[in-house]
């Protein structure tokens, strides 16, 4: 899993039903200690919320096939999704 | 999901029949306000289209078997589609 | 799925029996042009051929278990395959 | 498989059911001779350990759908886990 | 699939049982004359070998669900596979 954080929200009327109702989360991966990596390492994606994950909160967030199958059906068009609200990160620095 | 821009489309005639009578949009994947990624991150990429999303449009981009299974069988070459069109996205700069 | 240029081919004698008869074309990444990426973007990889593709020609190239579904078994090592020969590709400069 | 070293863990509450009781590991991938990577291929994610790994561990680190079979059902969540811990790597420099 | 260069191989005593009795390969993604890639884009990786690899060898690598199929279970853990031992590359550098 990677870890992300929540800086939006995306809105599509036209979609696939498989996404109708769920909430589409724009999300930007971060290091561990939570700041951005270089500005050339910056990806923005969208990830569905399967966990009531909001606005400035890091998260957890898992691709592919894992990320459809948080989801009950029907679920096809999910390959990313936030699976955990993260509460701390242990780095040991000497490790 | 990826944030893309359909840019054009591409015509193939010898071709999985999997793919027979399906759109082929030419995508550029953008950045959360819709503009293009530095030049050297700039990639194209050809995804099939689920919802009817035409040239110029921002939308939304599964990748992998989720996006195969967006699509009644025969599916099997499929490995991208699109699968929203984007009618806004809220980006909340000081998440 | 993405663009990619047939280049060449492979010879392996000893490999997967899954891979038996099936020709192995060199591919290389290509932009939507048909031009080359930046020098340090050039990536070559091993495509199986699905469609009777041949050196010089440009191809759609899908990756991971949409390429290996695109065979009849035993398929199991293969994870990116030719889909289709592009007869053209139509880019709206202005989108 | 990628080699990483354990470099800390996360703490997740709120977070999907099938992530319960499973230990979040940080990790960074690491070269051949446990060395980092230079400063802008540096990449810090997060796996779930199967074979109880340590802090300071440089482990084998599994991804996709692999990954998530590695654990017992409930196991959706998951697309990353440690699959082994390295007690030596053989390098031929003259290969 | 990727070509690569066996270069070393990975000792683990403590790992996935569907990994016990399996050579675990350290490969190095090279060129298609066999070359490395420039310094910054040298990966090194641990993959599965199915066909008889050994040191120095040219080999095809295949990823992700594919990989793990081309061993009878269980094969849980793997990811990634060498397929293949390359006898010859053929490019024809004006296509």
């Amino acid at each position: 899993m990677l870890l992300a954080k929540v800086i939006g929200s995306v809105v599509s009327t036209q979609k696939s039903p498989s996404l109708t109702g769920k909430k589409l989360l724009l999300i930007q991966w971060v290091n561990a200690d939570g700041s951005l990596p270089a500005q050339d390492q910056i990806r923005t994606e969208i990830a569905v919320d399967s966990v009531g994950a909001g606005e400035g909160e890091i998260v957890l967030v898992t691709c592919g096939s894992s990320a459809r199958r948080v989801f009950p059906e029907p679920n096809d068009a999910i390959d990313m999704a936030v699976v955990g609200i993260v509460d701390s990160v242990s780095q040991n620095l000497s490790a």
